[in-house]
């Protein structure tokens, strides 16, 4: 029996908050925007009243189909599922829920949709922050395909190097199954806990390495996919010229084109050496300009993480005026001393500052070199990323990430326009707030910066409401300034505004007419990313 | 006034061989193989008969439209003109070959193809192996779009290091144009002198760097398609994870969307540190063992090309036993003397053989270090590898190349049973001959193995259905065990059958839509790749 998710946060029931944690926690941030928060409290299950079901499984469906309250709940959201677990708010519940435990109930759930006509949502890991799962407002019924008893790694090529993995498969049990083998997937993804493979390639997920193959596309061996016309599945091939790259119209469907049962995945052997350096700066100019120094060099290092003042001070003990930029190699086999003695001089060229004795390297042995440093730290913050949003909900605590990414000569400009729209909507709506910036991937040609932004709650507005104003203020933005709406969050239903305006019209009359040669009912997550 | 380009060779006409190269090397074959070979007569340009034009420019765009008998002829084909030249063999003919010299040019042709309804060829550099460029057999007239006069470098944004290039421009003057800023594409196919930048995108070319970045694909920041529907131009964007990458449905087009009328493209600073070593391996599996694990160790060399040991043996002098590993690595500021060093350990642990001294570290100065080797002498071969084709034309060799891509796993059965194949259709066809492979570019999780064959001409037969047998039964044991019908020669209309088996059907109707939503009418290379 697998452990039950929060119904309001990202994570498990038992990880839930204490109320003792969230009365702190509303004490603390009380203080700090000097106003008064109560943590309100959260309907349980028992009190939810949702719309009846509109359809109910028949019965050779039954015994993987659920339209238990928790169910239709817990699946009409992702990661906003916080901001409407506090007000009960479940408008537009799938009617059933299918958890399929094989390919053939798979398709038996799907030939079923068809017949009756109803719209189909897969659900992955539920952590989508851009309403990628979220029901559409649609006359027809609505069926959930939940993907999590899909989850084993299948086969493992050891002498490719790749393996088959069920695409429901969450983040840690993934590399509790390539582990013992003596490989990993090595993409982590900040949900990685909890999100899944199927998710990932749906999403053009943006993983651990932060230059070169930033993305789970290049990790793609080969999909398999579930359309309303049946299986669409690309020959395992570690590199093609033939035509246009079927696996790249399937990374970043979204589920418009169908469900993703199983993909081979390109996997590695653990890294045993490691070479690792926080390097300072005396600004963030300083800090992007050397960042930009580094990746146009080629050596691909796994991590080059840049953080501006304001979050070198918070999460490393910075002193607020300087830059943090992060500089990690790994291999599995091969010291990486050398290349971060090479890396270390170029951020030193550019005015970065950093001891020798702060530099970090580990030859695969018990004791590396080095002392710990503003690193460790940094990277504790990171991975405890999505602490603090349980224990915030309903607080009315407006804050949330988004992120781009732009071309060098038009990043320092971006970067001011952002910041002053973002600023210039925490101050109209929460009267005052912060933003923050990292980069968690860099190309040759650009940065992909990473924003983080907090403002207090002002009442008398929707908290909803005032987190979309702020957002469609960085957004504007961002598609003003020629950045991306997403680097790696996906579209959503909350991003296709912006979409449509950075993608060629053209390309969007192809993806819909290819959408409707496999799915001619229009029956998967209508209206992300094509369709009204 | 631009040299005019052979009409039977790849290459311009002043470097057609001489009447007595043809004879010398028609006594050369003719001795190794046992027959009596005389290079036939080339019929002049005045000496072919084409079908009279089915349609006249109108006044508007004759200008830049031709319909004489050479532009006609030289536009019947890429390639493989050299075979049909020698015989006079023009049947379908385009009807009229344009030269737009301008975007607006290019929309006003492409505007009247529309208007009357004809098919539209987009030819870059003719160096198509595959009839990527030959007209169909299709009762429509055919109007032939040369991007040639399209050539320009007309932007470089150098600190994000990318370039605006127009499509038509060649290979060598597009380095011409990079190299006084200090920037490079670096993307060299074997075709580089013959291929025009459009043209690599269109087929997803194959380049320079043997691992990592080996195609096209990756160097594409944005580009600008003209459809029969209008401009499709992708935001210049250094990464994003917005839905399927609407780049990459146009990489690999083969022109079936649109034509492509220029590109933003990912340059580089020129290199100064070049490391290279040449290591010798006992037997051909012992030097594909070794290079699985240097490639695995991803250090991406920029060369990592294997020999086998026949050619070894004809390209660079070794013994006719052992098998060559070159490994490189380059850098615009940084030594390469590490890498080598260590990827030179990994061959030796798997038995490679080479001498210290014959290490080549140049780490920018004048003078490197190390010997001059057999890799010299191999590269010296490869540069010149369309060399003697032009001479042999019309003595009726059977000789081609042909390649793939496949996983590690499947790798040595697939070689064993494509050689089988091709040397079983060589002796049927020419009673004997011989078929030698190397890698142009592997990955972690597989080779991308590259043949070529020769054989006699018997005669008797046709040679175009010898060479079409021939490779016939190289592509059906190339699907059979497991490839890609190209890794980088692109489907045109010769893989067609083959690629038909190689990918999802449900993928062929998502293309075929997606080609209908912005090309109705079916204009453009109709049968390339989808349709009848």
């Amino acid at each position: 029996m697998k452990p039950r998710r929060s119904l309001w946060m990202l994570g498990l029931e038992s990880e839930e908050p204490s109320e003792q944690s969230r009365a702190e926690l509303a004490a603390g941030l009380s203080q700090r925007f000097g106003v008064t928060l109560q943590p309100p409290r959260i309907p349980s299950v028992a009190e939810l009243q949702l719309r009846p079901p509109r359809l109910s499984p028949p019965d050779t469906l039954a015994g993987f189909c659920r339209t238990d309250t928790w169910e239709r709940a817990y699946h009409s959201y992702g990661y906003d599922r916080t901001d409407h677990a506090v007000f009960g708010h479940y408008p537009n519940p799938p009617d059933v829920v299918a958890h399929p435990r094989s390919e053939a109930e798979l398709a038996a759930v799907l030939d079923w949709c068809s017949d009756r006509g109803c719209c189909v949502i897969p659900y992955g890991g539920g952590s989508s922050v851009v309403g990628g799962v979220t029901p559409p407002e649609d006359p027809r019924p609505i069926v959930t395909v939940a993907l999590d008893e899909l989850d084993q790694v299948l086969e493992i090529d050891d002498v490719s190097r790749a393996a088959r993995i069920q695409a429901g498969v969450f983040g840690p049990h993934l590399e509790d199954q390539l582990r013992p083998h003596g490989f990993t997937l090595r993409h982590f993804p900040q949900s990685f806990a909890a999100s899944t493979l199927g998710g990932w390639i749906a999403t053009r997920s943006g993983g651990h390495y932060a230059t070169n193959h930033t993305h789970i596309d290049d990790m793609v061996e080969s999909v398999r996919l579930l359309t309303p016309r049946g299986w669409w599945e690309t020959r395992r091939l570690p590199g093609s010229g033939a035509g246009p790259d079927p696996n790249r119209l399937v990374i970043g469907s979204e589920g418009i084109l169908g469900i993703i049962s199983q993909a081979w995945m390109r996997i590695q052997a653990r890294p045993r050496f490691r070479a690792t350096a926080g390097v300072r700066f005396a600004s963030w100019q300083a800090g992007f300009d050397a960042c930009r120094h580094v990746v146009q060099a080629k050596q691909w290092p796994a991590n080059l993480r840049l953080l501006d003042p304001e979050l070198a001070a918070g999460s490393a003990g910075l002193d607020g005026s300087q830059a943090l930029l992060i500089i990690g190699f790994e291999s599995a086999e091969l010291s990486q001393a050398a290349n971060i003695a090479q890396a270390v001089a170029m951020a030193r060229a550019g005015g970065g500052v950093v001891d020798d004795a702060d530099i970090v390297v580990d030859d695969g042995a018990e004791q590396a070199t080095g002392r710990p440093s503003a690193v460790g730290r940094w990277r504790q913050s990171f991975a405890g990323g999505g602490a603090g949003i349980g224990a915030a909900a309903g607080l009315g605590l407006v804050a949330g990430t988004f992120e781009t990414a732009v071309t060098w000569d038009r990043w320092p400009a971006l970067d001011a326009a952002v910041r002053a729209a973002t600023q210039a909507a925490l101050d109209a709506v929460c009267g005052g707030g912060t933003v923050n910036c990292r980069f968690t991937h860099v190309y040759p040609d650009g940065p992909a910066p990473y924003y983080t932004y907090f403002g207090a709650f002002r009442s008398g507005a929707h908290l909803l409401d005032q987190q979309a104003a702020v957002k469609a203020a960085a957004s504007d933005a961002i598609i003003a300034a020629g950045g991306t709406i997403t680097h790696h969050h996906a579209v959503g239903r909350q991003h296709r505004p912006w979409y449509d305006q950075e993608r060629p019209t053209l390309f969007a009359d192809a993806l819909a007419a290819a959408k409707a040669a496999v799915d001619p009912a229009g029956l998967l997550n209508p209206g992300v990313l094509v369709g009204p």
